[in-house]
């Protein structure tokens, strides 16, 4: 095997070719002419869809030694691939029909091999088109609790939590997530990126020390509270749909951390929608309608999620001593209230950092994209300084209603 | 070099011979003739002190692999010997004049040299006699303090911490804490050890739910909270005093936990030996006298302990996101609560658990040791059940002194 090398479409063709040929993999069969192009759209990786004579085709995800947004002056490690796939073997072995399937790994090549789901669309292009999927919340909930709970302290052992904490310990991604997410944001930094009529909501923000104390907690909390096995980065961008099927991909920001941020991050992108159709949908019915749809796609998928851990807790927990009576309501407590804080930050960064999303930057009325921007700022300010009065997941749900209305 | 073999004294006098003749070490002469005896209580290690002809000397410690106390039955990592070591390289760098120097240290025969403290005493044994240190509550207070800030998020940064978290992963020896400090006293387990005369307050214990569920918290909290590298093992048997100096020595049990748990083993330390003091001195007054000084060696401990911490965030912080005003109280106060928490397990653990203290178990009247045990399960008990009300320190102390009146 040769050193690490950046892959263009041909490279692509070969490696897999080889791989193929030599028996390594069995995905296509041998002596077909391959065909491959590159369509990736993120910032740090490249990625291929290679496809064989009969059409089948499978997608070559490598990653890059830097992120391509910035370009060779933000260098990236490429053991990223490593965790992706690891996380992806992880997660898929829990739940395998709501993880995408891994069907090789090269370590020197910082490359994975993944099934096609070209067939589904990503979440957010989805969501930005007003479409909806009745069973997300079932899948994505089901997806987080069983991953979570089988990855946390209730579940594994000591030692094999702190051997699995060591082996997906993930310093510069989680560095990533830590400057764009808990610090930019609430200081003056190069990296944030915002109108300059957003200002005003800018500088309240920076000024605001409840605000940033709270932060300050989910930093920490962020930093130093290994719950379980994350995805790391669950953005309406890492999640494949269609009416029946529901896929998750690109984990490569996995790591050991609390329970509350994935679904935070879910739950933050479903309501940067729900404030972008002001921008999108004119019609008032049609738009309340789709926000209503949102809305509920929130409720159902904490519900589920938090009564799908407490299911497992109940009756999956090996560690006698993490079942008392009111531990397990305890911990979803602290999950909830986590949850809501990631969330508001979620809807902040977004806005104001370097990483927006598409739903709001899609629209193409300034005033109206404004408009979004504020309110997805002061919900994000709301549900950070609220989110220690969320003592269930009603007074969140209430919350919310109280805020989008 | 050899494999790993268990030594006796001809094989530590050959080990340092070697070292010094080849010029590794130079903590004697060379060619002096050295003389060696083994003279560990402990339940894990072979310490051998070895003397050259001048009557300068060194402490061999060698990790066994197993417990002693148990036999070969409970076999045990020879990591914590590299553990052990590079915890004082970390904490000794930190805080030179209250940790324990490292000579010289091998892996490969799991074995440290230290420097030989034997003109102090341990702090246990010193107790016992109703000794008393007037300069202990500032070492320790200065020593955790340090340590502890200097190897959390506030100081480091987070690649950098994560890098010491995956070093000074400990599995084994955590899985020793977990089990003796929250699991085993609150269940019927065969490592309990009580005298039958306790089984009622036993029987209370583990029938107790709402302890159960503060012990629940504390354990997940062991188990998940990498703040900073702590001792692990801050007993009064770990701590080598006189007037002048306070050495604190084996740290095995070191990995990355909460900031509460060193200070709160201590101070429970400190509380077990008050309450022996029952059995140990007759005379009311003088008695009263010696438990006044370690109510205040308790007060004065926490109370450096928060003031040099807080001093530290204050002027030391390098991440500005955890600089809002409030965010250092706030992380004070759960250190705090942690602390009266862990406090109080270790009461209880030491009291009906597998390992004892000398402090009681060396009171040869049985009523006076059986009245002492009650003492300790109850104020061990009561610290659990309040330690989420101690806001400030003043509520803990007390709580103490409403207790032990």
């Amino acid at each position: 095997m040769t050193n690490y090398v950046a892959f263009n479409a041909q490279r692509a063709i070969d490696y897999v070719s080889t791989l193929i040929e030599s028996k390594q993999c069995n995905f296509f069969d041998s002596g077909q002419t391959l065909s491959a192009y590159e369509f990736g759209d993120g910032n740090l990786n490249l990625v291929f869809r290679i496809t064989d004579e009969q059409n089948n085709s499978v997608i070559l995800k490598q990653a890059l030694p830097y992120a391509r947004c910035v370009g060779e002056s933000w260098p990236l490690t490429l053991d990223r691939a490593r965790i992706e796939a690891q996380v992806l073997l992880n997660h898929g072995a829990i739940c395998p029909t709501y993880t995408a399937n891994v069907l090789h790994y090269s370590e020197i090549q910082a490359l994975t091999i993944l099934e096609d789901l070209g067939n589904l669309q990503i979440l957010r292009t989805a969501q930005n088109n007003a479409e909806q999927f009745p069973k997300l919340a079932q899948h994505v909930a089901t997806y987080l609790s069983h991953t979570g709970f089988y990855n946390s302290d209730f579940y594994l052992t000591a030692q094999t939590k702190k051997a699995l904490v060591s082996q997906f310990t993930n310093p510069e991604l989680c560095q990533i997530t830590e400057d764009l997410f808990f610090s930019d944001p609430y200081i003056e930094h190069e990296r944030n990126n915002y109108p300059k009529q957003l200002q005003n909501e800018v500088d309240a923000i920076q000024k605001n020390n409840a605000l940033k104390l709270e932060i300050a907690k989910l930093k920490a909390n962020f930093l130093s509270n290994p719950q379980t096995l994350l995805h790391g980065d669950m953005h309406s961008g890492s999640i494949f749909v269609d009416c029946n099927n529901t896929k998750m991909i690109d984990p490569e920001f996995g790591f050991f951390g609390p329970v509350g941020f994935d679904i935070g991050s879910f739950i933050g992108n479903l309501l940067l929608n729900y404030c972008a159709q002001y921008g999108h949908i004119e019609d008032f019915v049609a738009r309340r309608n789709y926000q209503t749809h949102l809305l509920s796609c929130i409720v159902d998928t904490y519900s589920l999620f938090e009564q799908q851990w407490l299911e497992l807790i109940r009756t999956k927990t090996t560690d006698e001593s993490l079942a008392p009576v009111g531990y397990a309501q305890y911990f979803m407590k602290n999950v909830l209230q986590d949850a809501v804080g990631y969330c508001g930050a979620e809807l902040i960064r977004r806005t104001i950092g370097l990483a927006h999303v598409s739903d709001i930057d899609s629209i193409s009325d300034e005033n109206a994209r404004l408009t979004v921007q504020k309110q997805t700022l002061a919900l994000g300010e709301q549900l950070i300084l609220n989110a220690q009065a969320c003592n269930n997941k009603e007074a969140f749900f209430s919350l919310l209603i109280s805020q989008l209305n």
